[in-house]
């Protein structure tokens, strides 16, 4: 694996650029990330290209041993290319226009910002796609970050009735899949119809999911348009994107598919702040993130990447400076969170930033130095990192892990178009599902449902509405027991209720029929056997006895040769019981991991992680079968630390 | 009382609609409502009308022994329509255009839009107004719902200064009505004057009531436009309109007298979820609704119905779509929720819907049947009804109770005006005071404050602010005991302090003057005696003597002869100990209830109503003098459960 | 000290003026101020003026022998001003209208509305200038109150750009100053700059800086053109503002440097409700106000007016009508807010208003007198005021104080534009460190950073990140012992990280380097010795041994030679033991106050105001060598009670 990290030349006088480079070089860093927010640098006037500042900072970087990944830098057009064409800025649902100012002000439809775009990326392409220095290219940044993967503006609005057109045919056929005849809105012809924003209340579901896969697909057009004018240019060289965390906005599957390698940016302390769990979590795991957080979206990006070519391209080394609170990382974490890329196959981990900035947005935003160009806490677990690889030696390669979990991304729009449940979340669902997985020591490859089963003893469906007749024909034909968690199956592709209702094309498969579905507020009695604040269930025509009832006597998990369902939103105490019932692959733990220790099995190494709050004893916890040399650490872990041992 | 249903034939295939029709009528149904939202079907191309398929509906439905309720579908204008005319949509309060994409998407100001409405209602009351299948016909649906009595519009506007010239004659009389010299306000003519809308802080209180008024007007012209149209085509037939729950952006008394029956849609459990209550509360009455939801609403719109013909339009059936949480009813309270609108005089109980669709927005709203057309819970309590009204026999008229409680919409929009306590609403406290009295086991009238006050002993007027002249000459000619709650007589006709200072006209019955109000937050010390989270405290210059004091030894209860002031928020216990002293009337319940039992008598009958969650024993509440036999029910009522008696 | 009352004689009839300037001279008032919302009144139509009213006015007050303080009416524009110039109005983030309808319906940067604003002042001015009743003119009112200072219209689009010009030059040092590199926002001149607003995600810091900055200098141009118009016709009349209380969007100190006298206007309930203390605070002093709250404004206002003049404009008398919730003051609190304003050294206590309106949007808000003529409880007060003075005689002029506490309008912009902690606020810690002084009973001078530090001995600089070199040398040259809060120099000038890192100019001072900072939730474990649900620490490089160390061991206290250092957000008891130590100054108290209440020392005498909840015996509190003779009331108080000693 290689270590790496995120540079702006154009940010510091050019004197230093060379003294940093070395130091980056001797840290033990391979790769380093430039460009990619560049373009009023490299044209500072339409049609004005500025390469010599570039061409010199490549050269540096690259003289000095330094790998580079090039972004391109569409993500912030400058202020020039704004005022000639205002059509690229997007607009809100309403119709206003969101401002020059920031970052990512465009709209992903926006024919003349392709046009510009695809002009850009070929102009630095041309310049520097054959350099040998360069071993990768990234497109743009973060798609889609701060809501911008929809905008309601005219080439929206035009593309969406062109993009529905070649869906449907004949706008009858809409109508059909709609339901338009519900409250009148049949359409005449696609022309009349808009994007379905700023209505005077819920639009039509269908309308809203297209008008999302629209958006999603917006995405993938664009980024393939960029992979298009570099492939022409850059060679065999490597593409990538750099994802990002708990982002849900548009489907990835497609776009990480365009490109050779799946990278995202890991900021775990930010995304605990700011995601759905509990205060006293927070406070538990202020300082190392949730235990779960990296390695679940490692597990993604690396099951949608091509060839599960995967790495993280930014990584936290400090205090972010977006999030409500900010704490620092507990010493250690920094390199804590690298071995997690390590014990998930990742070949890259590239720090964010070489150096905290002292101007402009993120200037609160920690790096590797400090403003002052003085070492800081992550340029030392940097170098400790670098050590460790050296004494881990040959890593080897990720394997398939015997569980898959199924993440589904219109699952998660789905049930944000029609919660019936204030807190009904598809990514909420499907990480408890990981967590659980997580604290049985076992490995999991997340997956689509459209990805082939073959060779997994297990596959967790959490909650996929639009589940197709396609995966019930792949779950057939495996060995693999399939969990589905409530509202699998309860919608068609069209959104609408299947025929024999939920859980659709699962019916054949287990013969249960969803005869009704509830959601109670937190605190409701007689609620099945958990679900945090979340109580969703659903009442089973079945002639099955169920395996597990709430307390008011109603079925909540019912089995049926290899096929498991679950009728209500499950603890992860339930699942932990229902997987080490299902599962009989190697044990890596004698018992359901209790606190934030984690474990995963890599090649011959057993990497073994303490997120805290309390110490751990790896003693008590492995399974003694397995457990041989330890390579790193030992095993008595405090919070942060961190151990690798051989698998006997 | 009839049974009946909502449908929709132009969601399902022609071939079901029969079987549809016989099962309906087999199950006990009388009425089924139709049309409403039909449109795009009706006219699919402007002015081109397809009444054949509606025509065999109608036929097969009549033909089944069903009779029609037939709904004009002016709630959901066609796409065609809008983009023909945009000026139908309404604006919000900046401006911005309320798109089409859901319903309701019209300017009730819009001149256009009138026009259109009388040319459709015109059509379908021409092709079926002398159908002898159809019984009643409702106008358009649910008007204001999605907060759409206000629109910023031209037509909005330019009506608003004609209906301001119309009530002030000369824009002087404007000013010093409104008190436009207050931060220099003053117009110099009717052109200058806007709608109260995206002001810098807060705008004139009374330009805000006009405006609100002048809003709430023009829901009743346009339902008296389509009554107006409807009574040229349709003979005697009887007119409608279904109001809705807890709903108060207009005024409901003129709109009612327009029709010949007043009906509503009834969803005790979205409304409970939706709602001031708190969290315990919607814990207790999760699957049963509020003990006092439906039957405050069934007498609210008795009261204001013409001849008092009320019914209800939509009864919740299992759960809805719509509210944060959404659970099942519990078993029985459809039945429960039923034979509370009998024990109230209703003389319509129409089930929403006979099918869950299974696409487009409700598709997670129960019906009788599923989307499977297998029979739901709601279809077997509905049978179970048909059978209680054939036990009950002759269940007599709903007779003039002993007590009135006033409901006075301008008073809704006074308290959201100028509420002076962030938690003051004057449909919550109506609500208590409604409460305290079915907790006595007492027959309600809600009333208008224009209401005739011949035959009661007691009227109850929560806090009525523009309290008029008139019921105060009404009030001192009638026997009846009147109690004003805080805050009645505070405002003149033109919101402003009365010159002798509030309870204004009132001071002449009793000889009290409120000489300061205050509002504080919840924990207070030295509180009045009640008020919850609502602390409201009025200090009283008079020679009376206080009934009641606070802690701090201020006066909260007054009393003059045949007048009761409340100068403070009270709570339920207040109230129901002020009423059981004030009230001579017939006793039903030996001491007040608590719990979710509740209790009306009706001619011959007592109606025994158990809304949980504990069990009831009707022998240690039922006053021992009136119990007679059971015809329905036991003693013992579990919650959902219910009986009813005759009355000795 | 003079009293004062704030008089609309265009809100009552003609025949009572006569009378209520009588009783207002028979109360003991000095003042009345009038005028400034009656811009309608005195110019009705375009370029007619109707001065005859307000001559009668003017001189039925003055013949009372009322001195007047005339405002100009510029807070409110007449419609028919707005309906020729609609450019006038302000408008929001995303350039919507804030339309007319209340009042500060005009942007600042309206070049229209300067021409007329100067064209209706000169017209006042013109016509009373000269007149010998009138004492003072106040030049509109509230600048900024409603979120008025900034507007996203032409003028101030076009206004900020030559800002930007005049203060950078060319525009290569703006980009430079504001880090446009970063994401590329480099400019390539000033036109294609815009407002900072409606922009994806955060704006560039210094953008937003620059422009708060511009749309502050904006009310201090409007306001002295204002002053220049009246000084050219009022010869040496006394000029002033209102100023609010707990506002910062723009800086006070350039606009108090324009008018002679400092006024403000002071409502301790309704602020009390509205900031941010918490629920308990809130109950204890929901009659009193927050016992710091006016002393603060007082020191604040003080400290900035031309020679120390100042007053307060507008004091509470009553319930006002615009918080959440509206209690009634305590007996006796107007007398004390009054005493609080003696002891502090204001020249003018003016109550708002005589008597309460009945209509319009402040018919809830109390007067001297209520709506029906009658005296109300802040009549009688007024009264014991007037007396109260009588009884005082001379009460000598205010001196300085022995210790400064800056406060500093722009730390508070940098901390609301990059806050790094949900609850970072500049205003709310040095409020902080204010209460901790009171407690102390210690006078206290409020100034700005760049006020002159001769004759402090002691100067508290909560927290400003972008501290001056000018500064760091008063403070060298000084005798002052300075204490400086977190971040204090964590910023340059153009709102970037100092080169040598925070605390900026400060280390040259005390040789500490602040190597990282951090925010955290309330509850976490070791956090810092306090901060109530306000965590934040920073870690220091320095030779020096901490005073004091958090839990954990890190540093929040450093000392160094005449300079302290709080590396981390301090609390009360905190900021006492420290002060404690510094200050050797005449000991008021013989320990720090626990409660409500606070004495100061003025002259002469010694004021002590019981604040509540609690009685408060001042024996136990003075110190034994101090306390002198009673003046007014004795040592044992209760909750609003007061009494004022002569000092040994």
């Amino acid at each position: 694996m290689k270590l790496g990290v995120c540079y702006y030349p154009e940010h510091w006088p050019e004197e230093i650029w060379a003294d940093d480079a070395a130091r980056m070089k001797a840290l033990g860093l391979t790769t380093v990330r430039i460009g990619e927010f560049a373009w009023s640098r490299i044209e500072p006037e339409p049609g004005r290209f500025e390469w010599e500042w570039l061409d010199r900072a490549v050269d540096t970087l690259s003289g000095a041993g330094m790998q580079i990944i090039m972004g391109t830098p569409t993500a912030t057009p400058p202020k020039w290319l704004i005022d000639a064409y205002p059509d690229v800025l997007a607009k809100d649902a309403h119709g206003r226009v969101r401002n020059f100012g920031s970052r990512r002000h465009y709209s992903f439809s926006s024919t003349t910002y392709r046009r510009e775009s695809a002009r850009i990326v070929e102009a630095m392409a041309q310049r520097y796609g054959l350099h040998p220095g360069i071993v990768m290219w990234q497109t743009d940044n973060e798609y889609g970050c701060h809501d911008t993967v929809e905008s309601n503006d005219d080439d929206a609005r035009a593309g969406f009735r062109v993009w529905l057109k070649e869906r449907y045919g004949d706008v009858g056929s809409l109508n059909t899949a709609w339901g338009t005849v519900f409250w009148s809105q049949e359409y005449r012809s696609f022309d009349e119809i808009d994007p379905p924003l700023a209505t005077v209340t819920e639009p039509t579901p269908a309308h809203v999911m297209d008008w999302r896969r629209f958006s999603s697909d917006q995405v993938a057009v664009y980024n393939q348009m960029q992979v298009d004018v570099l492939r022409q240019n850059i060679g065999a060289v490597d593409t990538t994107h750099n994802f990002m965390g708990h982002f849900t906005e548009f489907d990835h599957y497609p776009v990480a598919a365009q490109v050779n390698v799946s990278t995202w940016d890991s900021y775990p302390l930010g995304f605990l702040e700011m995601a759905w769990w509990d205060d006293q979590t927070k406070l538990n795991h202020m300082r190392t993130g949730h235990p779960d957080f990296a390695a679940f979206h490692h597990d993604l990006y690396r099951g949608m990447a091509r060839a599960g070519r995967f790495g993280v391209m930014e990584q936290q080394p400090g205090p972010v400076n977006w999030a409500g609170f900010n704490p620092a990382p507990l010493d250690g974490m920094v390199r804590l969170w690298s071995l997690e890329a390590v014990a998930h196959g990742a070949e890259l981990v590239s720090y964010f930033r070489w150096r905290q900035a002292p101007f402009a947005q993120e200037q609160m935003h920690a790096g590797l130095n400090r403003p002052d160009n003085v070492a800081d806490q992550a340029y030392h677990e940097a170098a400790q990192v670098a050590e460790d690889l050296a004494a881990l030696g040959d890593i080897g390669n990720a394997e398939q892990a015997d569980i898959a979990l199924v993440y589904d991304y219109e699952a998660h729009w789905a049930h944000e178009i029609q919660p019936q449940s204030r807190n009904f979340r598809h990514d909420r669902l499907t990480f408890s599902f990981y967590s659980a997985l997580r604290r049985l020591g076992v490995n999991v490859d997340v997956i689509s449902q459209h990805h082939a089963l073959d060779g997994y003893k297990l596959v967790l469906v959490p909650s996929s509405p639009m589940i197709s007749e396609s995966f019930v024909e792949r779950a057939k034909k495996s060995d693999a027991h399939i969990v589905a968690g409530p509202r699998t199956g309860s919608r068609t592709e069209n959104f609408a209720i299947p025929e024999a209702l939920a859980p659709g094309p699962l019916q054949t498969l287990m013969g249960i029929k969803v005869a009704l579905a509830e959601s109670l507020r937190a605190g409701a009695e007689h609620a099945p056997s958990g679900g945090d604040d979340i109580i969703w269930r659903e009442f089973i025509e079945t002639d099955l006895t169920p395996l597990e009832v709430s307390s008011d006597g109603n079925g909540t998990v019912w089995q049926n040769a290899d096929l498991t369902y679950l009728s209500a939103w499950p603890t992860e105490e339930t699942l932990i019981g229902l997987v080490s019932d299902l599962y009989d692959g190697t044990p890596i733990v004698s018992k359901p991991i209790e606190g934030g220790l984690r474990i995963r099995r890599r090649g011959g190494y057993i990497y073994c992680l303490n997120y805290g709050p309390e110490a751990a004893d790896l003693d008590s916890v492995l399974d003694g079968s397995l457990a041989g040399r330890y390579v790193l650490g030992s095993s008595l872990l405090k919070a942060g630390e961190l151990a690798v041992l051989t698998a006997k």
